[in-house]
């Protein structure tokens, strides 16, 4: 049960035989700001507890909140670029999505990944379809989002 | 179980009382291209399968496709902008999420949906629960996303 490398280590593409039940790994990090989460809002999310500080305020979130899908992009960014070096490419079919809490202005993210089931696809050798839990958190360990993708990971080739 | 005014009605500000299982609604469109495709992809999922069109013809997508985070970002642009009115927000905790089949340059994205589940709070009156199915089809009819929001709803203030 090898660690997947962090992104301390050096990168490394890894193949399906590579990964077993329990290896974790643990990304870098993305340092968000009000800048960002308006920029992203106001293409994907315009709503005013995304985009506005002043207009927050009396919403439901009390405050400029980070749109869901922001997050759950910055997450992505972090996986593809420091979190999961899968040599053909983090490639996912979907999963269970959740955002406990809401991701602020000025929040350090980083997502800790573990692998939780691989199943050999039947119709498709080489190929499996890899369960992770991947939390993403911000600098006070409170969990932002969890997610558990279902990723297409491939064998090495022979 | 009145359909929710689509994208050719007037706005209307929903709240919960507005509701019933079985309301559906439909979105305007969205026209996607590869400069799209890739300026997201640069953001928050630099693969070469969402950057590079030469790169991806030799991937699993067998050429240029969205991010799916790309799909779900539009998904959310598409319900706020004239999906779901709801009157103080479209405010999601989570959900299923699936990718059935890959977004494309090219592709005129809309969204449908189904009003599932209302379970009102037992915490907080004059808040409930919606589960949704929100499914995003392209100009051909094919769902490139599903996705099971439980939605944060607010009951019209006294």
């Amino acid at each position: 049960m090898a660690a997947l490398p962090d992104h301390t280590g050096a990168k490394r593409a890894l193949y399906l035989e590579d990964l077993s039940v329990g290896d974790r790994f643990q990304s870098g990090e993305h340092a968000l700001d009000a800048a960002q989460i308006k920029a992203f809002a106001r293409q994907f999310d315009p709503q005013p507890f995304h985009t506005d500080e002043e207009a927050a305020k009396n919403t439901f979130f009390g405050g400029l909140a980070a749109s869901g899908w922001h997050t759950a992009a910055l997450t992505m960014k972090l996986l593809v670029e420091s979190g999961l070096p899968l040599a053909e490419g983090v490639i996912g079919s979907g999963g269970e999505l959740q955002w406990p809490k809401p991701t602020r202005p000025g929040d350090v993210l980083h997502v800790v990944g573990e692998v939780i089931e691989i199943v050999p696809s039947r119709s498709k050798p080489g190929r499996a379809m890899v369960t992770m839990r991947c939390r993403t958190l911000n600098q006070y360990g409170d969990v932002v989002q969890n997610f558990t993708p279902k990723l297409v990971v491939h064998a090495r080739p022979s």
